[in-house]
């Protein structure tokens, strides 16, 4: 049986399947072959670790299982007819895409990224700046999603006493009532047909100005021209953006200027580890394919995530 | 009865005491009245809120209760035979230090300060920063000091699966022991005879390579020229130092250069109502003095906090 792997490993990463793999499979690597060789690759193999262009997964007849390397579904949501299961990473990058968030949100209240530019410049300012602090202590935090990201966001917030409030898709309805009194805005939403353009202008016109927008989860959850439109006219205390409609973001944007927003460049799922426990991920649901057991994380891809 | 005030307050500040005590009071604000006047006030005054210069405190014959604004008591330590009690604002500046310590390893794990200096530079990375990225859990996490700071800050890192030991002056003995397995360790040690050069060479040479060391209590307790050796050849992960040997930091020193530092300028232990709060502690602990309970915070000058 044959396994294609269509993920950038380094070497030792590698290494590790090809040790765990390769008494029982033929192991293919993407990477390690010429890229016109890919594709065939890709076809005649049984299982796929990675996300391979949509059109492939679109034309193969042998796939069995796709274990995809990310949360997000894009582009698969278009397949239609293919026999071959389909499964994510869901809930694998709650921790350290909560972590971010929190990294986010402490340094936009302690004044990290100011003083971090203050360091660049050589500039000591210290007491002055004590009273353009905030404390989390007391703040009302409302989160959006209760997936991995946003669960473990409300769990990082237990030792702040912070007033935290989660909103599933169920009560997702109540965002309205829940947005004049919020300090802080944690999105951690999947991008579905529910969850896009959710910040329109009218609700995030609902915020304090003091408040703090948070975004984790996907760019197209917000209008982004009506947020840097609110930031430039200190309607709102700054956004902490992990995700923007276009990334990377253009040389020319906006956002890359704005001293009330920090860019965290959709580097929140990541961690030294990410890609050994990836694998360790997919050998662990090798096993269960193996044997015939369910397998876990399979994409409702109806549902985007 | 007079009170001399020597902070420095804003306007509003100033008029919310004069507002809550001149009925009772005569009320003498230092900022407000020429500087060569201030000495012959305070000498004058049976309470003061406020660290007046030591040689003020020396003299005076009239003071009952000196309100000092700091944690910290340097420099009356040096006072002998004075017959007023003095009080500091311990405790006051806990749940602030410790949000600014958690910010600080939240910021170097996810990195927060990279990506404000990419910020800056308008330069996007992306992808390939994912690797460099830290979880912070199951961190094994060493809390030097067991004050409020120190305890707040293990409060704060209740919901990120920390494994936390706070060693306080009892256990300090044990730190040799922990240092060699620890991720990081947040100093929150007042100056004391004890807690100066505490972590010496030998002992900043006891942990890892891949440890983070947070210093907000004070400069004075690590060797900082040995601390900058082992930055600059690696032989630690990083630094988020509140607190320097010398403040301000020297235009010319080498801190400020280094990637793998943090440098927050002594700011950890404010917030914009700092000093509002500051006044309301005031307050309370005058009431007490009225009604001749006991103050809170009774200074013990020969343990130094």
């Amino acid at each position: 049986m044959k396994i294609y792997i269509h993920t950038k490993f380094e070497e030792n990463e590698a290494l590790l399947i090809k040790e765990q793999l390769s008494e029982k499979y033929k192991i293919v690597i993407g990477e390690e072959i010429p890229a016109e060789k890919r594709e065939e690759e890709f076809l005649s193999a049984s299982i796929c670790f990675g996300n391979v262009p949509l059109a492939w997964a679109q034309k193969t007849t042998q796939l069995k299982w796709l274990q995809l390397h990310s949360a997000g579904l894009d582009p698969y949501q278009q397949l239609t007819d293919h026999t071959f299961k389909i499964t994510n990473l869901k809930g694998f990058f709650g921790q350290s895409v909560a972590e971010t968030a929190v990294a986010g949100i402490l340094a936009m209240y302690r004044g990290v990224n100011h003083l971090t530019q203050l360091q660049m410049q050589t500039k000591w300012v210290g007491t002055p700046l004590r009273s353009t602090l905030h404390l989390l202590n007391n703040a009302k935090v409302l989160v959006l999603g209760a997936g991995a990201i946003g669960l473990k966001v409300r769990d990082l917030l237990t030792g702040f006493n912070c007033k935290t409030t989660v909103l599933d898709s169920k009560t997702i309805t109540q965002l309205e009532e829940h947005l004049p009194t919020t300090d802080i805005v944690v999105a951690t939403l999947p991008e579905t047909p529910e969850t896009i353009g959710l910040f329109n202008k009218e609700r995030l016109h609902l915020l304090k100005c003091t408040a703090l927008f948070v975004n984790v989860g996907r760019g197209s959850a917000v209008d982004e021209q009506a947020l840097i439109e609110m930031l430039l006219n200190n309607q709102l205390y700054g956004a902490v953006l992990d995700v923007t409609a276009t990334e990377p973001l253009p040389d020319d944007h906006l956002l890359w200027q704005m001293h009330n927003v920090l860019l965290t460049q959709h580097t929140s799922g990541g961690w030294a580890n990410e890609n050994i426990d990836k694998i360790k991920f997919f050998l662990e649901n090798l096993s269960r394919f193996e044997c015939g057991e369910a397998l876990v994380n399979i994409a409702n891809l109806a549902r985007g995530y």
